[in-house]
Parts: C-alpha cells; sequence; structure tokens
C-alpha cells in the first residue's frame, strides 16, 4: 500500500499531526476503516427512512480518537511493532468474542475492533444528542441533524446510535464488557447532567468544572484504553495506567475543546462555536478570567452574559467577550492546565516497554494541545 | 397481609379491573413494589442534581404492565398457582444471575426481578424521550420532565435510564439477554422513527399505521412474556406463544391508546391528549375515517389538519375535528381491531394449562380493551 492510497484514509489528525510512524499509521487507517464499515453494517435497518438518517452520521466521522485509544493500547499490550504482520487481517480468530480465555502479546483481535466500534457509537450518540443541548447548527463542517431534521429525529437518531451500541457489545460472549460500557454512559449521562444543572451558575468553581469533564468526556476516554489492554490480557496494573493515561488525555482533551469554543474559528474547527458562553455554561478559562477580575468588574461580566443567554444583545457582544477572555491570561492559564494533564498522561505509560504504539500514545496525548480542531 | 395494606400497592389497573384472583394480586403488588425498589436503587447516583431529577421519575410509575408480563408470563410457565409460596421471599437462589443452568417449573427468581426491572426503566425512558417529541406537558397527573426542566433535562434523563437499564441488563451472566433487550430497543426506535418519517403524511396507510406500532409498543411487550417464560425455562414453542401474546397485547393496547388520544379526557386519562392529531400522527381512526370521506370532504379534513398542525387554528378547532372522528364509526372500527387483537392474544394462551397466572394474563389482555387511562 503506497502512502498515497493510506493517506486518503488516515484520519485527519494523524496526516496533520504525523503521529506513529507510517506503517502503524498504515495500519490504523485500515483498521478505523474497519470500525467504521462495522459501524454502517449495525446501524444498517430494514427501514429506508432509517438508513437516511444513519446516512448524516456519515458526516460526523472526524479522527476517530476514541477507537484509535483502543487499538492503540491494544498495540502496546501486545507489545506490538508497528510492522507486526499480523496486527491486520486476522479474522474470526478472536479471545474474548469467543468466550476464550484472553492470551497475552496478541495484537488486535476482533473484540478490539467490536469494542472500538462500540465506543465510537457511543461517542457519536453523546454528539447527536449535545448538539440538540447546545443548538448547534454545525458539526464537523456539515449541518447537524437537529438543525437539518428537527430535535426529535435527533432524539431518536441518537437513542438508535445508543441501543445499537449495546446490542453490538452484547455480541461478545463476556458480559464483562457490556457492564463497563454501560457503567461508563451512566458517568457520562452524569457528567452532562451535572454540565445542564450548572448552566448560568456563574459560580461555578473549577473543582466542579472538572468534576463535570471528568465523567462527561474522560471516562470514555479512560475506558477506551481499559478495554483495549483488558482484551489484549495485560495485568491489572497495566490496565490501570493505560485507563489513567486515557482518562488524563480526555480531561485534557475537553479543556482544549473549551479553549478553542472561545478562541477559535467556525472555518477552522468546523462546528458552531461561543456555544458555551451563549448557554452559560462556564468552561476553566471563563472560570479563571472572572476569579481574576475585581467583584465590581465580574459582576458587571456576569450581567452581560446574563444578557447574552437571554439572547438581549448581539453577536458582535458575543464576539467581543470571548476575545476579552481570549486577550486575558486565561486561556494561557487553561493550556498549561491541559500541558500538566498530558504530561500526567504521558507519565502513566513509563510502566510500558518502549514501542511504537507507545510512541503513538505519547504523541497522541502531544496532539491534544496543538490540536486546532 | 390484609387486602387494605395491599391495596395501597396494588397499581390502579389493577384495583380498575380486579385482574386474577386477590393472592394473586397481592403477589404481583409485593413483587411490582420490589421492582421499584431495584429501579429506585439502579438510578441513585452520588449526584444531588440527578437524584432531584429522577425523583420526578416517580410521578410517572403507573400500572406497570411490562413488568408485570414478565411475572405472569414467569408463573404461567412455572405452572404456578396464586398462593405459590415461594412466589415472593426467595432472595440470592437465582437461575440466570447465578449463572446457573435454568431449572424449569421454578417460581419468580431475581433474573425476573432484574428484568422486570430493566423493561420498565426502558419504558420509562422511551416515555421521557417520547414527551419531547409531542411536546407533552402532562404525564400520569403529573408536569411533563420537558416542560418542568427543560428539554436537554428531558433528553439527558431519558439518556440515564436507558444508560441504566442496559447497566442492570448487563449484571445478569446471560448475555443473552442484554442482546434481546437491545434487539427490541433497536425496534423500538426503528418504530419511532418510522412514525417521525410519516408526520403529516396524511396518506398514511393502515399496514404503515400497524408496523409502526408494532415496532415502538408491540415489540416490548412481546419481550417482556418471552423474558418471563425463558428464565422460567420453558420450551421454545410456549416462548414463542407467550411472546406472540405480548405482541399483540401491545398491539391493542396502542390502538386502544391512540383512541383515547381522540375521545379521551385529560382528567380521566391524565396526560396530555390530542397530541397525535396536532403532531400530524395519523392512528387508526383517522386513516379509517379519511378513508371513509369523499376526496372532497378528505381534502377539506387535510386542510384544516396542516393548519392546525401549523398551529394557525384554535383549540376548538382541535375539539371539533375530534369529535367529528369520534362521532364516526373509525372509533368503532378501531376498538373492533383492538378486539380481534385481544382474541388472538387470549388464544396464543390455548398451549398453557390453566392456573390462575393464566386466568391473569386472560385478564390483563381483555382490560387493555376496556381501560379508560
Amino acid at each position: 500500500m503506497t502512502m498515497q492510497s493510506s493517506a486518503s484514509r488516515v484520519p485527519e489528525a494523524y496526516v496533520l499531526t504525523r503521529l506513529g510512524n507510517a506503517t502503524l499509521r498504515d495500519q490504523l487507517a485500515l483498521e478505523l476503516d474497519d470500525v467504521w464499515a462495522r459501524f454502517r453494517a449495525e446501524l444498517a435497518s430494514d427501514l429506508p427512512c432509517v438508513n437516511d438518517l444513519v446516512d448524516h452520521v456519515e458526516h460526523y466521522r472526524g479522527k476517530m480518537l476514541r477507537p484509535t485509544l483502543v487499538f492503540a493500547s491494544a498495540l502496546v499490550c501486545a507489545g506490538n511493532s508497528a510492522d507486526h504482520s499480523a496486527g491486520h487481517g486476522e479474522t474470526g480468530n478472536n479471545g474474548a468474542a469467543a468466550g476464550q480465555p484472553i492470551q497475552p502479546n496478541r495484537p488486535i483481535v476482533d473484540a478490539h475492533r467490536v469494542l472500538a466500534t462500540v465506543v465510537e457509537m457511543v461517542h457519536m450518540a453523546t454528539l447527536v444528542h449535545d448538539d440538540i443541548l447546545d443548538e448547534a447548527d454545525t458539526r464537523r463542517r456539515g449541518v447537524t441533524i437537529n438543525r437539518l431534521k428537527g430535535n426529535e429525529a435527533a432524539v431518536m437518531l441518537g437513542d438508535y446510535l445508543i441501543s445499537h451500541a449495546y446490542h453490538l457489545c452484547s455480541s461478545l460472549n463476556d458480559q464483562q464488557f457490556s457492564r463497563t460500557v454501560a457503567d461508563t454512559t451512566n458517568t457520562v449521562c452524569e457528567g452532562e447532567l451535572l454540565q445542564l444543572t450548572n448552566r448560568n451558575n456563574w459560580l461555578l468553581d473549577e473543582r466542579t468544572y472538572f468534576d463535570i469533564i471528568r465523567r462527561k468526556t474522560a471516562s470514555l476516554c479512560g475506558m477506551c484504553c481499559q478495554l483495549g489492554a483488558q482484551v489484549s490480557g495485560a495485568e491489572a496494573s497495566t490496565v490501570d495506567a493505560l485507563a489513567g493515561y486515557g482518562e488524563k488525555l480526555g480531561v485534557a482533551f475537553q479543556i482544549v475543546d473549551d479553549v478553542l469554543d472561545l478562541t477559535g474559528s467556525e472555518q477552522t474547527v468546523g462546528k458552531t462555536l461561543r456555544s458555551d458562553l451563549l448557554k452559560g455554561k462556564l468552561t476553566l478559562p471563563l472560570i479563571h478570567h472572572l476569579s481574576q477580575m475585581s467583584s465590581a468588574n465580574r459582576q458587571q461580566m456576569i450581567e452581560q452574559m446574563e444578557l447574552l443567554v437571554a439572547g438581549h444583545e448581539p453577536t458582535s457582544t458575543l464576539e467581543s467577550l470571548a476575545k476579552d477572555v481570549a486577550t486575558s491570561g486565561a486561556i494561557e492559564y487553561a493550556r498549561q492546565w491541559a500541558r500538566r494533564l498530558v504530561d500526567q498522561a504521558v507519565e502513566a505509560l513509563d510502566v510500558l516497554p518502549a514501542s511504537a504504539s507507545k510512541a503513538l500514545l505519547r504523541d497522541m496525548a502531544e496532539a491534544v494541545i496543538h490540536r486546532k480542531l
């Protein structure tokens, strides 16, 4: 396979940041295409109207961070090198899916692929329902489902995605995987509900902010690494280390996401921005910015935000407000937090021997800081 | 236990229709209370804001038809009589939950109780999300979550419920139950999406209508009976017979639900009515009513419905339109359909020996016709 042919498959984030080495990128590109094929196959319905709606989700396909976390964690536990020939192509011979005891030092098996598809489906469901909560119009440069087909269709499509995620997961013989996935989605929902309850809470503190993003974002990333390692038969200590890596990466990822919501341009990021401000969601930069103000200025900014949320202020106010935060030290403060968390994520990998896949995990954590979308 | 003490526990539908015999009602009342306790325990969170929201679901507790279908199917397969002393109280000694092979002729075991809780949780999730789709304000005499806390909270609460339903289901050792539940929720979502796609489709035919309600309502009722029988170790033919009973009952139940949406009073039914008409959802009475009209009158009625859906007509128009349908033969036509389906449901029970629980299943099917809420 030439780099050119593979480049078309390699998700944007990897092309942009050139993670890992070329052979490993090619292998992952193949695995991610396989995940997407399984994704489409699982969602196929006898009803054309359902398939039409599912087709829109195609536009939501992004960097596939979560499936990549599953595979990279699998490979690193299998002590797999980038050019491990058995990494792809092996089918049917699958530990967990066949209910056989999982053997250590095995490369990517079908159970990894099934679980990688499950986590991507769960993630897609959260995107579809998040866009309803945020009244977002744009996602990954495409029109959102809620905008295109209405909130009702978005509610049901999200439900259809989550139902199929559990359905696919239950095709594995080991009930423990279903239990782990459902346990994590419980936590994700708690995070979303905690965030919702704190809308327009202008006194939101950092502790609660971190609790929200740990639950709604980091828990799923941590689970991806945990499952990848467990299916590869890793020792408990290795599983914990990778789960810790995934969770730290997830928290950092969300902080950068919140920074981009304030500083990014829709052209670059490709989704509706400033929605946090518009929805009265305080994020780390805003929380810090407010904490640095005189109480008089803070009160003034809070009143302005209240008018914004109520829709009594023009977009120009929104942009100038975002600019104020962006030009203050608050963005730098948030980025430093992300930097610290990425360092901790990389440290968590110390227990693992050097390998191309370990280098990839390190590069993926670094890429979180530098990503522009 | 005195009838008085038990009466307070017996869900309204059973008090109203006096199903089964008193001893069986008492046993079921205890089991349904146990289901509700498990329901609350499963949903308990360390976040007060989540528990506050879940408390609202308490108001949604209704006749608990679906858990009752699980238990009645379990009892009928166990050849259980109403006063079977082992029916309640036995805990921990649980076939499927303990992963032991299921033994035939056993009364209600923990796996039945877990699955009864799961199906009620799935049902609650669909109610919460349905109320968003219908913009309903009232449900079981209480204010709907979407009305009280907004659509965002309703979306996430529904997701929280469905996630916990799968989480609880995966506590059973047998992955097959998770697979069956997820397979059914896939079908329920398809039914909802098919219905959504056909909003304002004034040419909707009976075949499509029945396809919609079979998927969105009947599939879950059929599954309740199937699971109840499977956990009791019934033969495949008995499982199929009970699944068929549940599905026929479910279709009849939805037809009567659609009739009540047109003919019922909110005081009696206790939920927002006429929403089908307002949302451009054609149901069996309307479909038949339109089919009986001259093309000129049909066109006139369609134009009126289009104005209603667009909100360009007062409530009085809505009520008079509903009255027109109610006073036509269309309601009788729909009720005859429900009658036929209930008869078929009862016939499906012929394979089973006579027992108090078989009589209960028969009475439950009959109650579908006569229910006022």
